[in-house]
């Protein structure tokens, strides 16, 4: 089998970059020990090399597919891989204990799922989009609600799922017009179209509960009149047993790429009869489903990396086997063909791999320890790391959905034509890859939130924290000093950052939110550039200080060696585009604006 | 039918930007009148209107596939257009008068291919492939093998291929083992197998007419003992009988994209009665195979391009139509939701899919111009014009290849989810575009060229006469108010070009060649943001001289304004990144060293 992804790293980001143990410090994580994490972690490896990698070119091969009559046919594997997932604890794992989760912390959860998306992520989405579904059940929904749908959704029978889309709307929340009519007690008679709804319908599992958004009759228009409903496809009794519900699969999407997760069409109501059961206050649906999204958007950034670590990972093996070619300094033909590792232009190409793959993997565990932070701290402490995370999570989502497309790019370049046929993966992951920047909103909507609402929130002060948490990895590398150009380097990144918002915050005070919002991608560029950048240098502190002590072996002083090696790679090659970025920002010419759709031809 | 290229912007490129009258006033093209070429180019689009585009996705939907026993089985309208395409002279045209050609300019036969990639760019490979080895039989073979061969080429009822790749030799031809023992007269036993063989069999062509290199025994070692045969699947008897030769095709790969198009597996000799014509002299004919790869290189690139344009056309009319979400400035979510066209990230999508796809034809069509001035002039002025060419080809076949997928990439997000999915064909252009940066050269094998032989060649006398030509543009530019800021962009970038190469060139000196070409993939990254950068200042120039005019029609002003908007947003969001190369490339630290191949993990 083809090694799918580097658990060594996992390993060093969640012992010596992100102190695991740190979190499982805190009360509400204090049952969990190190030990036990990383047997859970290696025996989720197993797992996937069994369950799932296997599995991973033939449901591409054989993809997820409607047949009619609300059928959508999946690969025979995706019950086993759902059971397992489940019953390893990697669907409510991670949910509290009174509602039946082991409580574990994200850092550990993701880390997993990490293994689980590099595998294939043709099956992942499956069950960590039930897992994001009970947890919005159990942050949201009433107790009996809770019992009624999450130990079916833990036991990996019934399969959550998010219903957002619809035809007219796309990304235009506002724009919903699936409607609700009260009948009593909480439930509402539910009429619409959703669209483009992973796991929507399948064979794997029993029930389907499809968290619905949609809008009770004479709601406020736009977005604060929109209501979060459970809408199952068999509505349990209390009796136990199981109604037909009013809702459908119609049809599903044929995909470029993640061909195994079936991407449905659902009609609800149309016979008039669809049940909804109201989660939480009517017209707030939409700060529920918040929730979810922020973590499904965390989930599809570390989904993105994990794919764009299982294509580094299949094109390093080929470049380590791979002889052709000789050195430009090597004139006699009758010489062996070197190894292609040795080309400098693919070492450019596997780091260019290595340096996005790890470095967003590595934002991911510091998202995840946020997002730890914030359940088991209180009072000032939890803001801060809430307002960190706020600020983080478009960027996560959005810097490994971008660049892994690029790096998954490189790895087909790396087998150079082998890579673009079907007998190697490569062109799978480059495939599967660029959903990622699509859905959970698209780099466009991430770039608006960054920009529009992040940036902003609390008078600028998430970004304030942000700044003082990279000054104090840039104060840590300083005091090493093979680390203080990299350190300098950064911190002048941040200086242009303040610089570019300077600029463009004076639109927003002249009251011209569209000029100030139009680069809003640009900026997300230069941002992530910066926040990798950050991890990058934490992670060569990290490495620095285990170098210190004399008496490692020499595989473990190449490894520390090699993520130094990295983050000098990004700040030579990568960083610098941050300043060009800028550049682009900080221009006077305006020529994206709505009155030049003329030039278009 | 969803449009697929501008005709407009051909036409703006032939007429106003590159002087088509220029080429045809010489004596060599002088039978050639704009009005009747033009016409052709009309023809060639309704060819590609009714043959070509119709069948673009069910070339995709029903790949090119080997059934067993040596047959491809190939989509039925292929033999239609191959046909057609001869027909109207898109195979023979640009061959001489006495080869049986029309003499047409590379200018007018490269637009009108331009029109079918973009139109369908898994047929056009077919005849396009053709057309090159006929012209490399027509350089290189004796008057027999001409007349053997090239008539029924033109016809399309033979397809030419080229045979060059070996499974163990991959880009390295040094290591081509495919081996000639002499029989007779310039007849050769061949023996070997070729990969990758686009076209290798199929079922609309009557034969097949492989280019075919191959070591005669007892050649020396490398690329200086490398001879082209022709090797035909039926070799011609002079009485017109066709034999069975012992070449036949033994599988296929299936590929990501461009799945119309055959890639073929073709043994040699199985049976040891496989009979070779030699073309040219012994040994001598890797520089031959040159020929045909330098135009095959402009194709690929051109190729790029136009399915660059295709999607970025088909991403267009979709902004154009669907109506989503509301400008930042509009808080009433009662007013119906805006066109996508008019959101300013979606215009940023849209204009660098412009700048990228207009900007690679117009240096096409440099190119294309170059060739046909090579053709038609002699002595100094003929040497100008083909080092000019020399230098730019590998930056024409790796510019379109690479920011083509960017592009293409953006196509799809501006379509959003739908983008994804196979219900739309931007999708399939990605997957398309991908295989442009492999086939004819990898990107790493086109950077080596560039850094390693064109820059340095002659004492580096092209880089000077491009130096010159762009020194030409900016003058004309600064003669406009409007364009001198742009001018002098233009002049600061290749100043900075000059820099690098003075920083690099001393590591060539002190005989560190492996250093000197290290990141030359970024010096062709760095290179190419300047020659677009000056097409992109070329068509200014061009659209304001125009505009100078005060008579003209209000649609017509907007189409040359929209160049000049085009210019700037390129110079704006894409030239700043050449800069942030040049950092990269004038770095102390040398981080890609055959030594440092440890650090991957």
């Amino acid at each position: 089998m083809t090694r799918y992804t580097s658990i060594e790293h996992l390993k060093f980001l969640l012992q010596d970059v992100h102190d695991f143990n740190e979190v499982v410090a805190l009360p509400h994580f204090s049952h969990v020990k190190w030990e036990e994490a990383w047997m859970m972690i290696e025996s989720a490896k197993q797992l996937a090399d069994r369950d799932m990698a296997p599995y991973f070119r033939e449901m591409d091969e054989k993809p997820a597919h409607y047949e009619g009559n609300g059928v959508v046919r999946t690969h025979p594997q995706l019950k086993t891989i759902i059971q397992q997932a489940a019953e390893n604890g990697w669907i409510g794992g991670a949910a509290k204990f009174e509602f039946g989760g082991m409580q574990l912390p994200m850092m550990l959860f993701n880390a997993a799922h990490h293994i689980f998306v590099a595998a294939n992520n043709g099956c992942q989405g499956y069950f960590s989009l039930s897992a994001g579904a009970a947890a919005l059940i159990t942050s949201f929904g009433s107790k009996e609600q809770v019992e009624t749908f999450v130990p079916k959704i833990f036991a990996g029978q019934w399969q959550g799922t998010m219903a957002l889309t619809e035809p007219q709307a796309g990304s235009s929340l506002t724009d919903i017009t699936t409607s609700a009519t009260s009948i009593k007690d909480g439930f509402y008679k539910i009429k619409g179209q959703k669209i483009f709804i992973s796991g929507g319908q399948h064979e794997a599992c029993d029930n389907f509960v499809h968290l619905t958004l949609a809008r009770i009759e004479g709601a406020p228009p736009g977005v604060k009149g929109i209501s979060l409903f459970i809408v199952p496809k068999f509505f349990p009794e209390k009796n136990g047993n199981l109604t037909p519900n009013d809702v459908f699969c119609a049809g599903d999407f044929q995909k470029m790429g993640q061909r195994g997760y079936c991407t449905t069409h659902l009609v609800f109501g149309d016979n008039g009869n669809c049940k909804g059961w109201l989660v939480g206050e009517p017209h707030k649906g939409l700060s529920c489903m918040f929730q979810m999204m922020n973590e499904a958007r965390i989930g599809v950034g570390l989904g993105a990396a994990s794919v764009a670590m299982a294509a580094y990972q299949a094109s390093l093996q080929y470049a380590k086997e791979r002889p052709q070619g000789r050195l430009a300094s090597e004139k006699d033909p009758l010489k062996s063909p070197t190894l292609i590792i040795n080309h400098a232009d693919v070492q450019r190409m596997l780091l260019t791999q290595k340096a996005i793959a790890e470095g967003s993997i590595s934002l991911a565990m510091e998202c995840s320890k946020l997002s730890d932070l914030v359940q088991a701290t209180e009072g000032e402490a939890k803001q801060k790391h809430w307002l960190l995370l706020e600020l983080l999570t478009p960027i996560m989502k959005t810097y490994p959905s971008e660049q892994g497309s690029r790096s998954a790019a490189l790895a087909i370049q790396t087998l150079g034509g082998y890579g673009y046929t079907t007998d190697f993966t490569v062109q799978q992951h480059y495939r599967d890859l660029k959903i990622m920047s699509l859905y959970e909103g698209t780099t466009g909507i991430q770039s608006l939130d960054l920009l529009g609402r992040k940036v902003v929130m609390e008078k600028g002060r998430a970004l304030l924290i942000l700044s003082e948490s990279i000054t104090e990895t840039i104060k840590q590398a300083s005091a090493f000093d093979s680390l203080k150009v990299y350190a300098n380097e950064l911190s002048e990144e941040l200086i242009r950052i303040d610089q570019v918002l300077k600029h463009l915050i004076q639109f927003a005070k002249q009251g011209d939110i569209d000029r100030y919002l139009s680069d809003a991608t640009v900026f997300m560029e230069q941002m992530s550039y910066v926040v990798i950048g950050w991890q990058w240098l934490k992670q060569a502190v990290a490495a620095s200080q285990k170098l210190r002590k004399e008496d490692l072996q020499s595989q473990t002083r190449t490894f520390y060696e090699s993520k130094i090696h990295t983050m000098k790679f990004f700040f030579r090659y990568e960083l610098p585009h941050a300043a060009a970025c800028a550049k682009v920002l900080m221009s006077e010419e305006f020529l994206t604006n709505s009155k030049d759709a003329l030039v278009f031809d």
